[in-house]
């Protein structure tokens, strides 16, 4: 592809992006097709001879777009919404041309440094620790998702619990156990799994019924029970916004009892996380001072595309020596005189892109200004939601929503409050999603987009509260 | 960001980057730049209001440039180089502005459908067997890197080798296992670390001195070693092109060994898979067909931007029963009816970007023929500069080249090619980098860029031939 068509091709593609955003709200948010819908429009094989693109544009909208659950929809209300912005995707278009991988400061000196200052930018933005700064002796670190970032605290606490000989051993020598609520992320279960341990080391500490936060008490019989069992606990996650109702573990207490058993403990805030970007919120917060490692996904509430999951750890050198392998291949001199972070040994893959960049992109263009609005305006909406929900009998509230998250449901039941949903979802306009609390069925309601107005709660409402009464007759 | 200020904004760098790419051959390949320069032109904290990119392109010029390992760059022969296009650029731009989350198939049907036919395609263009493909009972994924297909692969083999056991109760259980030749990549020592096997769990197989393949005779009686001694072995990754010099593990003799043992063979061809699109070099993946599973970077010499590993599995039940976990917020229809894909059970990572979008756009603008045509051109080239080499006595080729890599060295010893690896890479047109072969030190010239020519070639081999002059004067 020669320049002067990348620049022609390149033009029309930032248009159709522009005019795909600009025609969201007139499309369905959700497709209607069935499985296989998508695959039966491409061709069984590769084209033999390149094309040219030839009807590239139309066969993004004929082949891709029927086939798309749309993340930027402003009726998109499901999960936690993942939203991206103008320069976040710009900012992702000079990454990919200029296709550094930063494995190593050495292979991408301003890709590493961009990230760590980057996070840095981000730790005072949410007046994180000064423990969890690069100028300090910990430092941030982009992962692809909170997944990972799970797994990698993980992976440090087993170093650290294991004395030295997990690396080695791994963890076969002892009886390993990890803590988190029986609110916190499949994820972590996950990276139990991945890490040897096996779904049976992983402990799900009970909750307050109101709050459906992590009970410290429940939590300090578990490890307690354990060690007496002889087990080796290795760490303990805590949620600051749970994935179903956006609970916030008590930090505080968490904190103090993980230092009491020299337990590492990683604080999962992959949602809420970036509301502590508004002092207002920092209450969620309290206690993080306490952590070995804590994560938010700037791709969830800050505008921010995905991937971009914000990773930080109070002790890097704790992480480095878990996580590092040096063949003779990547040996280099700028390592080997200590001077610099190689960020291949914060993470599983070894090699990195340069995603840092679409974080200054977004910080500059908004300002931490332009943030906080975004995050209130967010609540806002949510609370006007809440409002109509609470002013309605037929429905109740299931948990405490500071964020912008609702969970609510018909007091008439779980097959009603199912059959809800479903009626809502089929309308096309809209996509919650739902949980389960305490065994019942509950719909979720989630805002995220820029682009959702009051004029779409209020419609959203007025959808669920006709549909209620249909459903209720 | 308002949707004209995009598009301008958009088309801006969208000229930005063909003029970056313009003027590659124009600037050193490597920045002169010590550390922590990059991270001093920047401010130390995040702008509290947003500036509107105000000199966000002289800022891209004056902050990141100067701090660049251009990777792009035609003179980048380090490592294994990883090469975009502009077509890949423009997949990625589409991806980002879609911004679709595809962890299920219900949250982007067509993010998970493209990538199904995508991998379908590219099975197809490498002549992959049937059983990989997702018309049987395989099935290909996009990973972030081989790294993490080493270790996902290993999970499933961990998953196989426990007898179900594995899931429940991790690793401790058994004396698992992991082998791979005394060549293969750091990452599958790292993936043993990760999964809790710790380092002493892994087996360096001796390799042929002169291939430096895996000796299969050594492979078995490795296994058979650790099988008497009561361990379970659990992975076996064998290697289509190493990463220190390119060597050809014999698949077909490793492959029935392994399934002797009933365990699971990997085979990583991160860098020389891409050559299989060229019938003539299929040769290096006799023996394919009795891997369990498989993987190759189009990331790294198939024209695709960074990150796009692909990683197949013959079932991908075993896979997805190892990696599954089902909370209760992600339950759908789909997914219970058993008639999609959920990716999110293929590997690590909750969510998932749009990826197969730049594949498509890489295969419809090159297609068959073009790809063939940049492996081509680059094996010929390293040709090229192995005649060179071959031709001056001063010098010895070290390993076979077969595809795109040359190792050599200066036949008067380490030090001196030390010497010399540093001199070239100071004058700043070229970047190659090291290994040591069978302890001595050993220079790596790599082409992947389609942007390296036979001049640049002949250059190089000016700058070396006159450096050893002056070196062994």
């Amino acid at each position: 592809m020669s320049a002067d068509e990348f620049r022609r091709h390149g033009h029309a593609l930032v248009d159709w992006v522009a005019d795909y955003w600009e025609s969201l709200s007139r499309r369905p948010v959700r497709p209607a097709e069935p499985p296989g819908a998508v695959a039966a429009r491409l061709p069984a094989a590769p084209p033999e001879a390149g094309d040219g693109f030839a009807g590239l544009l139309d066969d993004l909208d004929r082949v891709v777009l029927p086939g798309m659950t749309h993340w930027q929809h402003p009726g998109f209300l499901a999960y936690f919404p993942a939203n991206t912005s103008g320069p976040s995707v710009l900012g992702d278009l000079v990454a990919a041309g200029l296709g550094v991988q930063g494995m190593l400061w050495a292979t991408g000196p301003a890709c590493t440094e961009v990230e760590t200052v980057m996070l840095d930018w981000l730790a005072t933005l949410l007046d994180l620790p000064e423990r969890f700064r690069s100028t300090s002796r910990g430092g941030g670190v982009i992962q692809d998702s909170a997944s990972s970032a799970a797994l990698v605290a993980t992976l440090a606490g087993l170093h650290r619990a294991g004395g030295g000989r997990w690396r080695t051993s791994g963890v076969a020598a002892g009886r390993f156990t990890v803590y988190t609520s029986t609110q916190g992320h499949s994820s972590i279960e996950k990276a139990a799994r991945i890490a040897g341990l096996g779904d049976a080391a992983v402990r799900l500490v009970d909750v307050d019924p109101a709050t459906l936060a992590m009970r410290p008490a429940a939590l300090r019989e578990a490890l307690a029970a354990d060690v007496a069992a002889g087990a080796r606990p290795a760490v303990v996650v805590a949620t600051i916004g749970t994935t179903s109702t956006t609970a916030v573990d008590p930090l505080p207490e968490i904190g103090a009892i993980c230092r009491e058993y020299g337990v590492w403990l990683h604080v999962d805030a992959a949602y809420a996380g970036a509301a502590a970007v508004c002092p207002e919120l920092r209450w969620s917060h309290a206690g993080v001072e306490l952590a070995d490692s804590y994560c938010f996904d700037p791709h969830k509430w800050l505008l921010t595309g995905f991937d971009c999951d914000a990773f930080w750890v109070a002790d890097r050198e704790e992480l480095v020596s878990a996580l590092t392998v040096m063949p003779e291949y990547l040996r280099n001199a700028a390592t080997e005189a200590g001077a610099v972070l190689d960020y291949r040994d914060w993470g599983v893959p070894l090699g990195r892109r340069f995603r840092a960049l679409k974080l200054w992109f977004v910080l500059r263009w908004y300002g931490a200004e332009g943030l906080r609005a975004h995050i209130r305006a967010g609540v806002a909406l949510a609370q006007r939601f809440a409002s109509h929900v609470a002013a309605d009998d037929r429905f109740e509230i299931v948990a405490p929503h500071p964020f912008s998250l609702v969970c609510f449901r018909l007091t008439a039941g779980d097959a009603v409050s199912q059959a809800l949903l479903e009626r809502v979802n089929a309308d096309g306009r809209f996509y919650l999603t739902h949980t389960r609390v305490d065994g019942a069925y509950v719909l979720r309601m989630a805002v995220g987009s820029p682009r959702t107005t009051e004029s779409d709660i209020d419609a959203l409402w007025s959808l669920l509260s006709g549909a209620a009464t249909d459903l209720l007759r």
